[in-house]
């Protein structure tokens, strides 16, 4: 299947079991929309999965890891042999994502993408390399258009592969030493904003750090000229492997109407480029949380998500998409196994 | 042991823990201060136990339900017997607080500290009943100051026996209908805000029914006069016996070194009487949302602090407390799961 044929299979949310969540929510023993959020969410479940009360049980976070080139401009308080460094921790189950998934007891799905040295493949990594890092976007493409729709094929792969196993729910989540740098052109280029008032200090740079990183981002931006009414000319231009990868995972996920929680801002930038190839895929996501990195607020209303919670968060990995499914599953459950006014005998609502 | 002897009892938060705490965090394999809020839990909840790696495995919701006078007003738009019947849906499992203490896999409490009908006791329930409900608070006090203390020692009493079968964190919840205007006068009385500035619509009054509300409110702390100065005697001029019990809770939770979640408007309420009581008991609280009744945020501010979500939620119960009981609980396994540097052999960040 190609990219386009899967966009094509995006349906829009299933209206007759969003309003059957909703009846039933109104007959539950609270006063109705006492739950805010949480009911909110268990409709939009509804209508994305088109059943009028979702189950959320398979959960599986999709972390996916790739490098950059641009890290040469000295974007990053890291070095980049941090990536592959996290990709072995993740696999041994010491990183935060995975304490995060064990405790929401979602699978961990980690998959090199593009990461610059090459990672031993063992039973739990998936290697999907599409090239050893991308190119130094200050200096002209991240790569060719041809591997940016490979890198979203790829995740498409990935979460529909997951789908075969039951997943319910996907997480998304991002490691790649530099990522944040990509991740603000992107989100620059699409929302014609300036590279200051969308890059952070990712891992923690100093001013001095932020400072290369605003000029490499307009470098970038000035050299590659990425078209901003075509999102995979953005993900060529300025984006990276991990990237395109999940925004796959979001075009898969919505093709197959399983919601995605999308994790903080290189997944977020993902999805930016994926409601650029898919504008339908957008009723699918839901954004868990809004991180501290800089511009994140202005690219979740760009658009048009709310995120559930601000924790102050600036990991990645997927740990906020976690906490988020942890809400997600919550509010499911409250729609399938509280009580009605009637079976509980409680009296409702006086008119005035 | 009276209610003097067990204020004098909290002791302040152990800053060697915290301290170990804080290095344990800044050596885990994540850049330092990336988990945010989740790090700043972590340490606080060292503090509170004393313990450098504290853990959470017993949970405990704690639910009290009590009648108020007040409702003769106009202020609710439910009836008063639905206090007892979601009292019966709370001990058949039926109501949300149910749904979301199993997801989190916490037990719930159930008291009567006043409600106006008589609940036929049960195994489940625990009845603590200082009254037959309280005083229309618009003609004179709630309750004497003797059915005050009585109401907080019965939350120090509650409180104990779950920690001697062994609680980790205590959530708090109210029923009562009519509850959100006896929660709105107390904080009026505390901060001399006025009611307009305070109240909301509770469980969903109209125009008109706010309008009944601000006035009664009004009219009960001219009535009244309480003392600002003096916990009791807010809590006996404009309280409820609930109110009192969940002060009780927080009061007694932190004379033995346990934290309390605190859930929405009404648990705030209880949380400024138990900080006037005993304002070193403040630091054993987390607040966990901020909810969609009006005056909620600047209560918080009061007791200073911070909430960790939003998610529009107004149905109390312990609804919002379980959810952030879920988010403490992570953020102790994260401290205690995730590898360092050196165990995971990641590089540690850059000197500029």
């Amino acid at each position: 299947m190609n990219l386009q044929t899967l966009v094509n299979k995006i349906q829009p949310l299933d209206k007759a079991a969003m309003q059957k969540a909703r009846l039933r929510q109104d007959m539950l023993t609270k006063p109705q929309g006492s739950l805010g959020r949480l009911e909110e969410l268990s409709i939009q479940l509804a209508g994305i999965t088109g059943k009028p009360i979702p189950e959320i049980r398979d959960k599986v976070i999709i972390t996916m890891a790739g490098d950059h080139g641009v890290v040469a401009e000295g974007v990053s308080a890291y070095p980049q042999e941090v990536t592959p460094q996290m990709v072995l921790n993740f696999l041994s189950g010491g990183a935060a994502i995975n304490v995060l998934a064990r405790y929401i007891q979602a699978r961990v799905v980690i998959v090199d993408m593009g990461v610059a040295s090459d990672i031993p493949a063992g039973e739990k990594l998936i290697v999907k390399k599409v090239a050893h890092g991308t190119a130094n976007i200050t200096r002209g493409p991240a790569m060719s258009r041809e591997q940016a729709e490979a890198s979203v094929m790829s995740g498409v792969e990935i979460v529909e592969a997951e789908v075969s196993r039951g997943l319910d729910i996907a997480g998304t989540g991002d490691m790649g030493i530099g990522n944040t740098t990509p991740s603000a052109a992107i989100a620059c280029a699409l929302m014609g904003q300036s590279p200051k008032d969308i890059a952070g200090r990712g891992t923690g740079v100093d001013d001095e750090g932020l400072r290369r990183k605003i000029e490499a981002i307009e470098r970038a931006l000035k050299a590659n000229q990425p078209n901003p009414k075509d999102g995979l000319d953005v993900l060529a231009k300025v984006g990276g492997f991990e990237i395109g990868g999940l925004a796959g995972v979001m075009i898969g996920a919505a093709a197959n109407r399983k919601p995605v929680m999308v994790d903080g801002f290189i997944s977020t930038a993902a999805a930016m480029i994926a409601v650029s190839i898919a504008p339908q895929c957008r009723d699918y996501l839901i954004a868990a949380h809004r991180s501290k990195e800089h511009g994140h607020g202005l690219m979740l209303d760009w658009l048009g998500l709310k995120p559930l919670f601000d924790l102050d968060l600036r990991l990645g990995e997927g740990t906020g998409a976690a906490l988020g499914i942890s809400m997600a599953e919550a509010a499911c459950k409250v729609l399938a196994e509280m009580a009605t006014f009637g079976e509980a005998g409680v009296s409702e609502k006086q008119q005035p």
